[in-house]
């Protein structure tokens, strides 16, 4: 009882950072700020998260977990259909987009707390992808890469037309740029 | 010659901010620390960079300049077999590699002071990789996209590659990657 109290708050807080993020922006999203708007101290949030870095990692995790279909986990998750609906859906919600590639940015950084779970969720991301192709393509794509030499580019594109895109919304279309990506990997259509 | 000594101060300026990078971090490179390694005060140093992102930009618009041939400016300065080794010198010099992918995550944000160069940067270089392509390939790629298409994509590449390398530089193999999407956009080899 005393845990589902206590997850409903850590839900709470994650829904309010993304508000304070939307109106203030990333830098602006300081613990106090989220604090204020949930009516807690400084000091009783940072019983929820230690770190801003925390918090804003606990958001792009539960982000993920919406986005890989809540809690499945099977294989697969990341049905490449789907992905093109999932960059439609990112282009519609700039917010979470920025959080995520502002953070990103700043985790290559040496020794920044949010390393860890980027290097992981990479790892991962990338076999969940290779799993998906193979099981769609077999051991070759049709535009001949294996599964897991695929998987490296569809997540570097994923990443590399955010930024191009929330720089600069209007020149890039992010969704139509990623079609055309996935036509690259399924390879020339049979001419008929 | 005053002029020609203030432009040997300010590249001695540059060289000593990699330095400091390399040393202590992205963050760990104050505008203190780099005044200190070349012999000014820090109010000294607000002369020449008003401010760290200021200094920051401007060791990546240096960066710029060598890439792409130093000062030639034609169309096609970014020769599309060029690129290939671009990144395999990129994989070699994480430092500069960093403090651009750190950068540029950080200037997707509301106002940031380097937001400004990215959106310029990027619509500059797609229209030279666009102008690039099209002088290879003419107004479609053998893979099947426009030069302008193809664009948006390559550069999704070049930064998408440069997170996932940075993360885990033992799991992603850059310049491999970066040579099967260049095997996508040229399309199927002829078989023989």
């Amino acid at each position: 009882m005393a845990r589902a109290r206590s997850e409903e708050r850590r839900a709470e807080i994650l829904r309010a950072t993304l508000e304070v993020i939307a109106e203030r922006g990333y830098r602006g999203a300081t613990l106090g700020a989220v604090a204020e708007r949930v009516g807690l101290t400084q000091q009783g949030l940072l019983h929820y998260f230690p770190t801003k870095e925390a918090l804003l990692v606990a958001v792009l995790e539960d982000r993920d977990r919406w986005d890989t279909g809540g809690g499945g986990g099977e294989e697969g998750a990341w049905r490449l259909e789907l992905l093109g609906s999932l960059v439609e859906y990112n282009a519609m919600r700039p917010v979470i987009v920025q959080t995520f590639s502002a953070l990103l940015g700043e985790s290559v950084t040496e020794d920044h707390p949010a390393r860890g779970f980027f290097t992981r969720r990479y790892t991962q991301v990338r076999a969940g992808m290779a799993a998906t192709l193979r099981a769609e393509y077999g051991d070759t794509l049709p535009g001949g890469l294996s599964p897991e030499r695929a998987a490296v580019l569809l997540v570097a594109v994923l990443d590399g037309l955010q930024y191009q895109w929330l720089l600069d919304p209007e020149a890039v279309d992010m969704p139509g740029a990623f079609g055309d990506f996935l036509g690259l990997l399924k390879g020339p259509e049979d001419p008929s």
